[in-house]
């Protein structure tokens, strides 16, 4: 089968695979459908991600049809359609029954390389998936593969940082970074309650993507930020941030913009970047701050019922569909942000 | 000053009334320029709430504008507009700071008569308002009065029993009646995260706005509303049902529509209506029952904040607008059904 | 093997069965080291539980050690000893995620028969075990058997009604009932924040024991209990009012002792008692009602580590240690109230 | 009347002061029968409290006898006993009606100064409280100044800390210093379902305190306290980490001691302190960190009742007792952490 390879930094190839087989019972073998390139691949394809190993098959967001499934697996009908978590969870052990799955010993994530499982990822024809019965959703027959395709990880990933950020109806939510993550978080925030949404970026399509969803777009360019938030919340600042980005001038920017006694929600993957405030500073603005990996399994069945209701359209982001045999040209264009999401069709 | 005063059973008549005084140094008087007849008022109007008296002046739900103000009254500024709560509540007491101001020692609702503290009502030129820094909120410049006039009792009801109901992103939320007060239910539920919201209700007429509110409308003529909600909720049953109307034949469709370990909220004033399922059958559903007051402490701020920024409009469910003067003709139209909503502006 | 059967009304009889054997790749074969008669298996001795069969294996509290486990079982070490929870669940489909296990389609209880899944119970020698990683959770080595083992029901379902009470820290709980399952409560709502915890029954041994946990004991033979529950809450009532026993008179009293706006929760098994009060009793009190059936999966864990802390102690409930064999005399002792809680050694 | 008197560091001294007067409607004046001294008292003491002015009457945990109020205060009985809080807020702005009485505009501190509103403190015979009713909780008659002196602040502030890191039943929780503050948080955590207590420190008598409230002390001169908390939590790490001291050794050893995921919250007061870790270290261990100042007033409520329930024992942190006109020596003593906490009788 054809599948994405990583080989070196900016190197990423379609190479034949053999065909994954079912190695445990609990296994299901995915014919791959759509597939998505995520922000966290680009860490990869940097060659910054930790454990990233030549060879190996990318890609964590994906939605297929099960071809065949292991003989303990009960409620996985082959043939029908499913979307995949991110990575795998046992949903049994004291970690999981009390909401930490990503604590779950059986943690793999898809296409991440050998210090995540070495679990090969979903931009291929096909892929194993373990613990199908957990890792897999049913999607319901009238949404598309686009529609619940970032419920794998970025849709999920951008409303558990909303609810980790204890997001209250009436809140005014600024959301720094309104790449595909922001403007997923975007359309989530107004479910949850949240009076006014601002977006901070730097670029322009994104900023009029950002007000086409509702949100108050602020230039970062035009200005300081905080001068914007502040109009808006009678020089109070915002009641929750969420850093989408994962880099040091938007987590410093993030760090401007709560009220006193605001909360700011880490959801950009960071790696060694310096904290941007003292302790000092957080206790005598009284800050709450939150770091977190989405929960896909926690969310994704409200998801995709808000979704399935008209509520919520994730596929809007979507600004490239390609072949997964394009998949070189694929990351080069998201990578130099001329994408805001491609889906990869095998 | 002109007044409608309560004297029997459909009898309510605009008579003149002395202008209130400052009476407490926390006082304040409030100027009304617009006050609304409510449910609630009709079980005066009919004469079966209990405590009502010949003479009292009536009206829970107004907004104004300060007059003067009691010696020890900081917060409240004469000229500026404020929409009062139903009730009164000192904000101070173990109750008020445990979140139930219903149970305040201070408590006494306006125009309801000797039993809830003998506090003359709204739908006057002028009222006495008591607490007034804890019993007026402040109106923002850009919002009309009909745009925050439900703050003080319908809308804060319909909010606080979605609330009460422990609602969650993703719910299916059965409203039972589409009056005033379940359409304000069906507009706050997807704020609170509903993925679907029906609506049982009779009248053709509440039937279309339900559904220009964006709620799957059922007309309980028309077959049992049952079938309708299992249609849309793989035959489970609601999540969640508000019961909006306080009447025996929709206290028993509520309790037909939840699934099992579902929650039925009570909202409708009810007095000696029977349960209308045993306690074995709330057992083996596995059922939640809430009955509750409204509390527009807790959440007039972000409700006005939820206006504001224009994701509220409750302004809409006002059919008619007549004079103070005309109010024994409101009473009939609203007690007619003839009319959703009647604002009186003195 | 020997296992405790069912023919009848007042009829068990120890009899030999089958030796479980592995049917499903996801079992476990767990040798039972120690079970319980549960009040819920009282239902059946009486034949009052819809669905139960002559000839069924009986008992759903139970630990043991695994002898056996399926192809697919992988976290679950033969050899080791664990406790099981009382019915069946996934852990993996929506509604397990969201909580409720007990709406899960793989819903089997131990020991109650056809309607219940036809699920053989634990009071024997062995038991197949479905779904073993999720039925079963380990048992720390320097605990014993009685301290573990009503997490399988009643201690989980004591604490689970005390969390769907919203008990809140300075709570006053009433409890009523002070048999196994109300002093399990009594033990749980300090850990829970419970200030005072009251405990009304109407035998002398109950509330001693009551007493010893450290309730306030009300024996309601000598007077009103709602009057001493008074003179202990300033006249308000409780704050949450816990049914414990599944009866008329029970649940008549559990409905005078909550304060307004207070809660009740029906932890009794209830067919088809009628409901205490009116609706309108309801709604002019401003109650909440819940009824529920235990969850042992999303509350095992944590009891298990207050448990091992030494914060709980539920072995002490435990007035008769018997043999398995013995289990025709132990039903009619425990049916008699000559015993609070007898634990049945295979 | 005699008061104890801020004049530069290490310079406290009782003093002559005009006796106070009411001078808003809203005051009481209030016969202060005890008061402590608290660590804040020492930043004051130490001369690195901002806004500290020489002349200023220091003290903000007190509890005394009402001796007149004013006009509009009904709810105070002059003669009867209240306990103070820290600081003032209204009850009825947004903002305390959203629970951040902390962000009133009617909020001042207590002895400490200008930037704090100015308001003189409680370490005198008579103090003036603005803002009575809110300000003052009544206490019961069994109840001792020292059982209920702590709820002013340190016993608050330990609480709250504990339900701002969301701590849950069947938590490890660490406490990083076990001086008065990290006393008290210790005797809450069980109160909140803390299986696990550890409590970190140097000193020998604060260790020996804290096993005697039931922590696993770890002395901190003896090795890694991170080895100890793995001990006993499986390798793990903490569940929740209290920073009780506000100090740069302590905050380092905070970080260190949560499991991924975990939660640190940071009670001490920090001014200008480094933040003890990146914000990638944040990130990739899954943190929360919460700052925040305590709420008397969303908790004194419940405190006073398990105090009174006999639940909680704050008094058994008093080590002094001494005259109000031995106030120097009192601090000279306190600050030498040769007096656990020290309690001045007028």
């Amino acid at each position: 089968m054809r599948a994405v390879h990583f080989h070196g930094e900016r190197d990423v190839r379609v190479e034949d695979a053999p065909r994954p087989v079912i190695e445990e019972p609990t296994d299901a073998i995915l014919r791959v459908t759509s597939t998505a390139i995520c922000g966290t691949d680009l860490h990869v394809y940097h060659d910054t991600a930790p454990g990233a190993e030549p060879g190996m098959i990318l890609g964590h967001e994906f939605v297929g049809v099960v071809e065949e499934v292991g003989d303990a697996v009960r409620e996985i009908e082959p043939g029908a359609r499913y979307v995949a978590a991110m990575y795998t969870a046992c949903g049994r052990c004291a970690a999981c029954l009390g909401g930490n799955h990503r604590g779950c010993a059986a943690f793999m994530m898809f296409g991440m390389g050998p210090m995540a499982g070495d679990l090969p990822g979903g931009q291929a024809e096909y892929v194993r998936v373990p613990i199908a019965e957990m890792t897999l959703a049913p999607i319901p027959d009238a949404l598309s593969d686009e529609d619940v395709l970032f419920v794998s990880d970025i849709l999920s990933t951008a409303y558990s940082g909303l609810i980790a950020g204890s997001i209250r109806p009436g809140d005014s939510v600024a959301i720094v970074g309104a790449g595909p993550l922001g403007q997923l978080a975007i359309a989530c925030a107004p479910l949850l309650g949240a009076a006014k949404v601002f977006a901070v970026d730097l670029v322009d399509e994104r900023l009029k993507q950002a007000a086409e969803l509702g949100a108050i777009a602020i230039d970062a360019r035009a200005g300081d930020p905080l001068d914007a938030v502040f109009d808006e919340t009678n020089n109070q600042g915002a009641d929750l941030v969420i850093e989408a980005v994962g880099a040091e001038p938007s987590l410093e920017t993030a760090f401007r913009l709560p009220r006193v006694g605001g909360r700011v929600v880490l959801l950009g993957v960071l790696v060694d970047q310096p904290f941007p405030v003292s302790a000092g500073e957080v206790f005598l603005r009284g800050l709450s701050v939150t770091a977190m990996i989405g929960n896909p399994f926690a969310y994704r069945h409200e998801l995709i019922r808000l979704i399935e209701a008209g509520r919520l359209s994730p596929a809007r982001i979507v600004s490239h569909t390609m072949s997964l045999d394009d998949a070189t040209e694929a990351y080069a264009l998201f990578d130099a942000k001329e994408a805001t999401k491609v889906v990869l069709k095998p």
